[in-house]
């Protein structure tokens, strides 16, 4: 039995995510912030975190990198990634919607279905889509913008379900625990992820991808976060397709090491199973033909 | 007079941003969403548009960096930047703080302060900072979190200012114009924006990048955002030091150019005055002596 933390209260997103990545014998456990749900781990009180990493609308869950950037390391041990769409929940006694309670960003991904079917209905912010739902449950307002999972946990009536104004909205969730760790095996279609703190200086990033790039490795993610401590500096989240455990990617994680601090969020299967393209000078078993080459020519073997 | 289109309503941030582009011959409209502020002035209905591009804390403006890579071409001739710290406003007649209004981003950015300061006070989304106000003017709610610029437009009384849980939070605004422009003039402290579609193909994004850093130009951001048609695919947008009517910055938009499907969207003085940090030998002086002796071995007079 594992204790999973995730950012919850109850019956939001993240809760629905951690549990794609749990059995019945598991316990979760709701964290109030994202750094909290990490520091859980850190700190011994959790044996995993599940966060919510990026979304296609709205891009980068700033909190989830700042804090995996900093503090004790942790590393990702899989993916999951799910439709944002939205259930409104209603209670059974009540005939006319007039106030419709959420987490100030559902409210902001529902207004246009809101103003379309609701259009009298006042908007009122909660702190999470859950907490909502225990508003809503306890009279305070009529309806509740949640995350489908929450109608499990609350004995409201579902009065619409798969709300979305993008409709193929999705978030990106990451388990994270705390090394040493049983890093997953290899599949094929797998995403590497770190945090590279390259310094501030022309070019500085070019070279990095640069690494990357000439061998063979397809980014699927970079993003810039500021660095905190100095404005205008920035720490780069990248994330690739392949696995530590393939050559290629071994080589570009040692090249990446020697130019700048970096550090390493995992290597999981992709929750999409895209394989990765793999150019074909750049296979497992060219970088092995290679290195035995090279250790033939230092014994003086072959030419 | 200049009719100057921002995102509106009046009385938010980017009515503030947009006074700082203006005089008092200027006619400020306000557009409901940021691709109206925009399109506006492609079909000639404004002279120029302001809009938030970038926030310290939140990151990139989806709906502007969008808005900008499709559609008729628009090029940014200035920049501003403000910091990110709102009022609360009441009534006069209002004797204890019961309900606060604001758009939900708002109340997202002073969650902190308000559970500290008004903890009895119940949060309620209103469609924007400005809308607030007004619903506080009309007596529906006690207090609203507004843009400081607000109160010069309701008659309200102010009972915080320089309100944020970020203390140095900060968002930039560019004002957009439609070609032909008068391009700003080179200042030294200038800034250079684009947005790059490259293939999907590895290394492209690193082979961009190597385009400036081989010419000696700092990147001072870059954002990748989803390319709607296919999901999975990212428009770059590059932000980095230094004027188009420089021959290093010159030099390597041809060079982008010549690689990858790319949109000017302007050089203009940095809001910051950061002046551009140059290599030795890509100042604008080793150009033109390297361009001179290329004509003259051409020509056959010099080796």
């Amino acid at each position: 039995m594992s204790r999973i933390a995730y950012f919850g209260p109850v019956g939001t997103f993240t809760e629905q995510a951690a549990r794609t990545f749990t059995t019945a014998q598991d316990e979760l456990v709701a964290a109030d912030t994202i750094p909290q749900a990490l520091n859980a781990v850190r700190r011994g009180a959790a044996d995993a975190a599940c966060v919510p990493v990026e979304n296609s609308v709205e891009g980068a869950v700033p909190a989830t990198l700042d804090s995996l950037a900093v503090g004790e390391p942790l590393i990702g041990v899989a993916e999951a990634l799910l439709p944002v769409h939205f259930s409104i929940l209603t209670r059974d006694d009540v005939t006319e919607i007039r106030t419709v309670a959420s987490h100030p960003h559902a409210l902001a991904q529902v207004q246009q279905w809101l103003a379309e079917n609701l259009p009298g209905a006042r908007a009122v912010a909660a702190g999470s889509t859950a907490a909502a739902a225990v508003a809503v449950q306890a009279g305070e307002f009529d309806a509740a913008v949640t995350a489908p999972v929450a109608v499990e946990h609350y004995p409201l009536k579902v009065l619409a379900t798969g709300v979305a104004d993008v409709p193929d909205a999705r978030t990106r969730f990451l388990l994270m625990r705390k090394p040493p760790v049983a890093v997953p095996e290899p599949t094929g279609a797998d995403r590497t992820s770190l945090v590279a703190a390259a310094v501030n200086r022309t070019g500085a990033l070019a070279e990095l991808l640069t690494e990357l790039a000439t061998r063979g490795i397809n980014l699927t993610r970079l993003d810039a976060r500021p660095n905190k401590q100095n404005f205008g500096e920035y720490r780069f989240f990248i994330d690739f397709e392949g696995h530590a455990a393939e050559p290629r990617i071994a080589d570009a994680l040692a090249a990446l090491r020697r130019r700048c601090d970096v550090r390493f969020l995992g290597s999981f299967a992709r929750a999409d199973g895209v394989p990765a393209t793999i150019d074909p000078v750049a296979r497992n078993e060219d970088f092995t033909e290679a290195a035995a080459w090279v250790a033939a020519v230092q014994r003086g073997e072959t030419a």
